[in-house]
């Protein structure tokens, strides 16, 4: 009953993989018993501590069904009606949330700013802190969203997210980061999670855990613990605070115990990497941009994309520029899925 | 690592229960390979068909991740900003959802209703239906939403529901119902849902599962198919489209399948019912109002609460007012706790 | 090319009636020469001085085109979007504002009080200021709106006031003041503007002048000045920040010299105690409620509201109740018209 | 207690200018007697009639306070909330509105396209209008906005008006003109204000009046009528329905008369070519862009901005660019303060 087309086949998205063993295992525990609702239960104070530990200080969070809630959310908290956050032009918040943002901040403004493998450029961030502000004719700048890692798989290194990070502060403004990959970019980076943020001067995290291996439950770590009480409002009514909110709770349990989320993480950037190494020696094949955690942009001629998909392979391409696909792959992939694919790439290239 | 307090003696709510092991079941079949993402798997698609078949035409269907967001998702959908939503005043809507159904809307005003059982008067319904109509000064009178039990465990019979559903169409608004406990009215009724719904002027059916057997998965169901489109880009934007969508199919699809939900409400409702039997041959106790469904209202001496507040019985008290208190029925109930419970009150009661 | 119904026998509303002499004076004076936009001119500034003089401390002011946007700004900036706002049953911002407050607060609620002469029950109040506090499934109460004077005419008086002010203190919420009639109720009581508003706990005022003398202008009297800043910005957004404000800053800078603006209400109130004389003799006709202002509500025998229909008076009558009708007076009615009437009504009453 | 600074040398903004005498005059004969509040009065039924022969069909008319209120009334009645509005990089809407769309469309998105004198380039609308149409990850794109005179004082031709307007028809989405400077547009062209607007597919006008003679009134002419209940209704909750609409109403019937504002418009137009013409002549004075309207940028050498300032002339410089000012004249320019300005210049350019 599940897709005709086969996992090992599709890279079009880390979404379309479907969940670990350990996060199915710790669901079908939480199902064993009863639970106080709302939150008020044993697995989502589980999470609290767990998280508390891995960022090295106590955190609240908010647990919610999407990435676009957390973003929204966080967006909100951060951002008055009449405030501009400032972001990336190719960010997801921009570009794939359907105005979520605006939705949640009751009309704030998003500005779009340029940079290279999709970071914000800080010479451009130095002039969007300042613009207009005071003047009452002008959304005010608010807030930034950082996206790390990046839509094009890049990650911030700790100095780019440092001077991005100051930047905003010195203006007075709060900081956001979009971490629907935060996983893969620790684990590329191999620092800690408390250095990546509030460290970094980040307020509030987008933690992603679905691309990366729970199934309905991703979640905001707070750490301005001042807007705590506000998200709680912002969440219910927005329909993010879930009766039974211990069967997303012992998702992202399972997700944190033993570094499984590192673990998954590590394995889906080795997987883009071992692609980038095998298309990088084939000559017919241009990359593009930066391979930093579990995604890779590159130019394929017409005749690879078509025979790809002829055989079964699902992903994007032609949807940026006309020859540019997108191959993702995720803690489901395996380094057989790899080679295969690089396998197909080589023959088609010859034809 | 689940709650202290055993599921025997919850009564608070039908919440606090886990899941059925179909269900269970279930996902952990849909985890067991990859799926396309946002609802284009097949799950999701056999919960459509499986919905057009027991509501018996084709419906479109949005699946959610509360009950809140099925709300005001399809309050947002019927009523512009300018609207009213004409409710009774002790609803869901109105009471325990934060101002979703404000927030939704960008701004719609709830007009409250009163009426016995948590029903709405007909009388006032019809007065309010043409309140001010036409008058640019006020918000105008744009759906009605039903509650279907309502909050006090009660069912409209048909003959209610369709005299409410006349007054409504007659006056050109459009009609929702809040069917968090919708199963449980159908089990009461002996209807088809059919009949509950769209054949009553239903436009759209929050279609309760969490309460009755799911584990984080509620519907929109969707009879007037000219609102798909338009709930489908406000779920987006409200962060309701989640990336692996499947997971919540597979909890719907299993929920259905087999009558599972009918079978689990029957139950719930004869627990209540047992309950109820039991109660009214104990003096000391003065039941309130009508027990259709799985809920149930009853003034307790002050020794009786005490007494099973002490035994480790979980349950809403001096809530509403001073010495009511309500017990709560689910799926997960058995015959032995109800009869421990009876058992306890009349100890306590003898006091 | 005004109405054809002549200003003398028209008492459906303060509204209809034209403007002061020395409002349009000031106008024409202040349309003599050039102003920089937006408030940057010298009237504005004078009118800041004028209120602060007036209500003895430094206020800010916030000048806009309509009551409607004076309150709804002024609860934007008292409450969250999940607060809710408690005000009267009978109250303009539920009932004649086609949802501004909700618009502008971003879907926050007004939660329905009762009481006697539109005025709050203070019994109603205490319960409801915490009522759901701290629970994150209930809109939060967050702000308290009176109107001075009432809907229906009357007045608080200084102690009625003083006992809202600090049950809403001592709960933490703030207080705004819709004072569509506030000169009225400043006349009325004879008591010094301070004591009416900021002494008793006042943020925010929603200062009247449209219907007391000014043509298109009214203010917001910020007394919490920390708010100012907000409320600029949601005014601009709102479309309120007019380029040419020295237009309305030139109205209510006439308005307020000289005393124009009490003068003008207690002449109004003056014209409806007449009213009220001369109707206590008339034993065919009850009179409703308090009159402290310039409105008066009374049953009417139906021969009566027919007789004046029919002689071109113009009043609101059957809206509220069958046989109750409606009378308002203002600067710009006369002691002949007012005597005129009664001798119409007495005739009508002995037909 | 004007603004220091004369009029004769005040070209920041023709929003500075006072009022047309035959404006005064009008709103002084309003002043005469009572009228119906809310627009029911027959100075809105004039101006309603007037605006319908003006444009050659029956229109509807909403009086609002400001310009910002007309695009941001507009724009809501033209795309849901999951939408987005074509516009210039350069708009008004986009710059200098704090917000006021996003506030009004609750949560509309602004998609910014380039071109040459602020005019929005074909090809790019060309892309957007289609761009992740239907895709539900996206805002869907609903509405063009175009500003005619554009912010740098230029005007589209018919031609070039007509090309954007196809291109929005055909591709479904509605078109909305924001013609804060409108009159100086169709006096520049010599065409009738019907081929500017609805013959090119225009849905809805901001109808700009204060700029160019009106104190505090503008108005939305809606060429699609279906449009204006819900405009109605939009109107009252922004706080844009005034009680006393009539002396709105006034303003902009007087301005409507015997062609007032075209010929105001006129004169602005000729000024600004005086200048215009002036100013090509000083070789230390590079013009920039086109000027068809009443608007003209230029780069000044440093000591001729200083020495304008220090002679008492109001102007922005240095706020797009180092060294660019920009001149607005209006209707009350006289030709002695252009030549006075040109002198000026040429002195300190030969500083």
């Amino acid at each position: 009953m599940t897709s005709t087309r086969p996992l090992t086949r599709t890279f079009s998205s880390d979404n379309t993989a479907p969940t670990s063993p350990e996060i199915l295992e710790a669901v079908a525990r939480a199902a064993s018993g009863p639970a106080l609702p709302y939150g008020a239960d044993a697995y989502t104070a589980d999470v609290n501590r767990q998280l508390s530990e891995i960022f090295e200080r106590d955190v609240d969070v908010l647990l919610v069904s999407t990435g676009t809630a957390a973003n929204a959310l966080s967006l909100a908290a951060l951002t008055p009606p009449w405030g501009s956050v400032l972001c990336h032009r190719d960010s997801h918040i921009n570009h794939d949330e359907c105005g979520a943002p605006e939705f949640y901040t009751a009309g704030a403004k998003l500005v779009l700013l340029g940079g290279g493998d999709a970071k914000i450029d800080p010479g451009e961030l130095r002039t969007a802190v300042g613009h207009m502000a005071g003047d009452k004719h002008s959304a005010q700048p608010s807030a930034v969203s950082v996206t790390q890692a990046t839509e094009t798989g890049a990650v911030y290194t700790l100095d780019e997210l440092s001077v991005l990070g100051s930047i905003t502060k010195d203006a007075g403004l709060r900081l956001h980061m979009d971490g629907a990959r935060f996983a893969g970019a620790v684990a590329s980076l191999g620092c800690t999670p408390a250095e990546l943020t509030w460290r970094a001067g980040v307020d509030l995290l987008s933690f992603g855990a679905t691309k990366n291996g729970t199934m309905t439950a991703d979640a905001i770590v707070v750490f301005d613990r001042s807007l705590t009480t506000e998200l709680t409002f912002r969440a219910k009514r927005a329909g993010q605070l879930p009766a039974k909110m211990r069967f997303h709770s012992a998702q992202v349990g399972a997700y944190l115990a033993d570094d499984l989320w590192l673990r998954n993480a590590a394995h889906a950037n080795a997987m883009a990497a071992r692609l980038q190494e095998g298309l990088d020696k084939i000559p017919e094949i241009g990359r593009l941009g930066t391979v930093d955690a579990n995604m890779l942009f590159c130019h394929l001629p017409e005749q690879v994309t078509k025979g790809l998909l002829a055989e079964g392979y699902v992903f994007y391409h032609d949807r940026w520029d006309p020859g540019v696909a997108r191959f993702v792959t995720s803690f489901a992939t395996s380094e057989q899925d790899v080679d295969d694919l690089l396998d197909a790439i080589r023959r088609h290239s010859a034809d």
